[in-house]
């Protein structure tokens, strides 16, 4: 399958998804202490409710969540179809053996200290490990990784990970980005087909599962974090294939010199080539992203913001100097901020006669009237309807106020529910931007985190602040118009 | 004083100190409604301790707080120094007559609804009043403002703001940043010698105070938010004259068509005068941002961060992608991060036998032995004390997963004093990265605020991601590398 090019994308979907369907599965270095790894891969099957046998392979345990324990490989009865491994690296050549033993297909070596080190007996040591599993016809996610987190099928590896699936792929090179992305997009109400943590490569590539992304019916949506990559020419024509068929959001570690020692890998010229690579990575139609948090912000637009025609948007900014702040990040995000038009001025005179010729776009909240009778809101809803807008981004900073008053259980309530018919019912795309929940008090702090995730819930795109909104609503209008105008021939 | 040019600024520090120090206050307005700015204003006064006495003033008024309430300004008995404005427009031209009665040196009009309506009425309005006022001899904050808060004169306009005064300086034609300042200021350790929110500047305006601020012995840092410029000339050299003695982060507000609209104000030819409006700025010797969490940032940077002699970044990377992502973020703003040197490789080779050819700028966390015997801090304590490094930053995300084991309290309290020492003992700049404490789970996120809490209480600069840290750090650098070379001729 690293060898497949071109058109044979469905065979290496298939082949991957009959690899991630494992009938049971062996923890080899199961352990009783619950801070190790070992214990937690076994955890984390048993009480996602994996449905078929969980074996426990470590000498010194009898057994582990009421699963017997064995002391190798060999010694599980029936098939192994999926091995994890958490032993450490030096036992891994005998794990292969026993693998090949019982039949399994699919190794993850969670166990590191492999190449990555730089060291040259480790790298020597992944190099046999590869000739091995290759004579044997297993494949390999990892080494120095978490493996597969794949919640329709009951599969994950950490017990903190939610349970419902959702239609977002997600390859990574860093375990400890999968479960950035996993937690912070869960906050902000992402769910996930597939993240498969897959480390230093040593078999299974990035390409591979971009092929199997790109075909999955499970995914609507994809994100890769890439650091090394293991044939360029492969990778770019499988980015092109799935950013025709998906949205593919690309960030790629090891960008500067010292990035790249720090992803342990090394070439001359890195520049030069961030450059070609930037070019190839528009070129092939995905999304190139700098961070997490603005890989996750447009996984957040790209699952939830909606669908928008054009770049003239409607700006609810906050009150009074937010308001001009929201003005010059859209602006400067190069968005048009049309003036409510003379049918809408029309309907202002009438329902707002103390501010209608000067509410003006972004809406300054401060000159309106608030609470039960919130006039921002009143005309955002105007601006929803209005032709002469495609978007929405609204700053709600503060909804959780309301719960300070006396009638604020009611009045939060009302509020939510208007914003979220405001954010759904306009048919145009939105955002709404939440403010940080960083106060230190306890009852903002909750009203926050509540104001976010009913939002979130109701399958509205949130942002902590009006920078990461513009710049990501920005990026997504970039993308629809390159699609509008045929400059990719792929749709979503 | 709106007059004064060139060297007249130490009268014009004295003339404003004087107006700061009233005797005696009436709020007129005042009301016992509690959802009203003319009932806090009266209790943030009260609670503050203002020494002085205050008149509430309103004929339906009997009393507020136990102080007896007047029905007009006439109606006071003695002199009152100082009057908060919070009638309606209509009713300010009465008031000035009322003041000017008592002998009122300084008014403060919280009232809004003038100039920046936009409408011509209230524009005429804002015009007779500024010639009454200057008729009767009064200065002016406002309209349309939140005014003075000077915690070590005992004045505040919000009862929810610190008592205890600091050292920075900021003045703000925004009211709402006001707020957003000093709050976000607070929950990372910054307090303020005076805030002044002076919206439309009819009378004191930013050049004022900006004189006032360079003059100012409690004023070690100046933060400024302008939209409007009423003399460029004066605005630029009163800071050019602050630039040169203290740190000054200017915010514009008003950059783009659509932000110059929402701030009230209008001019041809945007585009090419923000360009002179940056080059002005940085020629000051001041430093431009662009958001308010940019300028809160810089303000932590500069209160907090500490001496650096040069660029060369020893930096904690997190575990991981993450280390990764810091490498490139740390590059990408400038720094150089140079591999642990010589000697420092010989130390660690003897304390560390398993990473000591490992270990890297970034140093990655994930490599290292963690709990009470953090080798990341004993990593970045050798860094500390190498004089190959000018700066530390250090991603110390995730301190509060601690609370979490069962030593969790005492391994905590150790780890923090750690990072006390790191940051404050090395005599080199430092910023630490926390993590946006955002999670939803509560003893997560009151973990989090309370490592927020007690770094910025022990003078550390903290930041929410590494991002923006980067971002500060580099511009922090970029100054200090411009007054080594005399590039301006301040100091601080």
């Amino acid at each position: 399958m690293s060898h497949s090019r071109g058109g044979a994308e469905p065979a290496v979907h298939d082949e991957l998804e009959a690899l991630f369907r494992p009938q049971s599965i062996a923890v080899v270095g199961a352990s009783a202490n619950p801070q190790s790894q070992g214990y937690e891969f076994v955890q984390a099957l048993v009480e996602i409710g994996f449905p078929g046998p969980i074996h426990p392979v470590n000498p010194k345990l009898d057994e582990l969540f009421g699963r017997k324990a064995y002391p190798q490989l060999e010694a599980v009865p029936g098939a192994v179809d999926f091995v994890i491994s958490a032993v450490p690296a030096s036992a891994t050549l005998e794990l292969v053996e026993g693998a090949r033993a019982k039949g399994a297909k699919l190794i993850h070596l969670f166990t590191a200290r492999f190449s990555e080190t730089g060291r040259e007996e480790a790298t020597r040591l992944e190099r046999e490990l590869s000739s091995r599993v290759k004579e044997a016809g297993i494949r390999v996610i990892g080494p120095n990784c978490m493996g597969l987190y794949y919640p329709k099928a009951k599969l994950t590896f950490d017990p903190g990970l939610p349970a419902e699936p959702g239609d977002i792929g997600f390859l990574t090179q860093s375990g400890s980005h999968a479960f950035r992305v996993i937690g912070r997009g869960k906050e902000r109400g992402l769910r996930f087909s597939k993240v498969i943590s897959y480390g230093n490569a040593l078999d299974l590539c990035e390409s591979d599962f971009l092929d199997h992304f790109a075909e999955d019916p499970d995914t609507s949506i994809i994100a890769a974090y890439v650091e090394g990559i293991r044939d360029g020419r492969r990778f770019f024509s499988a980015l092109r294939r799935a950013a025709a068929k998906k949205p593919v959001i690309v960030l790629k570690g090891g960008r500067s010199p010292a990035g790249h020692t720090a992803a342990s890998s090394h070439t001359a010229a890195l520049a030069g080539q961030m450059k070609l690579w930037r070019g190839a990575v528009r070129q092939a139609g995905a999304i190139e992203v700098r961070t997490i948090n603005e890989l996750v912000d447009m996984l957040v637009t790209f699952e939830y913001a909606g669908h928008a025609e054009g770049n003239r948007v409607a700006v609810l900014g906050g009150a009074g100097g937010e308001t001009v702040e929201s003005a010059d990040l859209c602006s400067e995000a190069g968005f048009e901020l049309p003036l409510p038009p003379a049918e809408m001025r029309a309907q202002l005179r009438e329902t707002m006669p103390h501010a209608w010729d000067w509410v003006g776009n972004p809406v300054d909240a401060s000159i309106l009237a608030w609470g039960r009778r919130s006039e921002s809101f009143a005309v955002m809803e105007m601006m929803a309807a209005s032709p002469a807008y495609d978007a929405i981004i609204a700053n709600v900073r503060g909804i959780e106020q309301a719960l300070g008053r006396d009638d604020g259980g009611e009045l939060f309530r009302d509020t939510l529910d208007r914003a979220k018919r405001l954010a759904k019912g306009s048919g145009k795309a939105a955002m709404f931007v939440l403010g940080e929940p960083e106060s230190s008090e306890e009852w903002r702090w909750k009203g926050a985190i509540r104001v976010r995730e009913e939002l979130a819930t109701a399958g509205i795109a949130v942002f902590p602040d009006m920078d990461r909104a513009t710049h990501a609503m920005s990026r997504y209008l970039g993308y629809l118009a390159r699609r509008r105008n045929g400059s990719s021939n792929g749709s979503r």
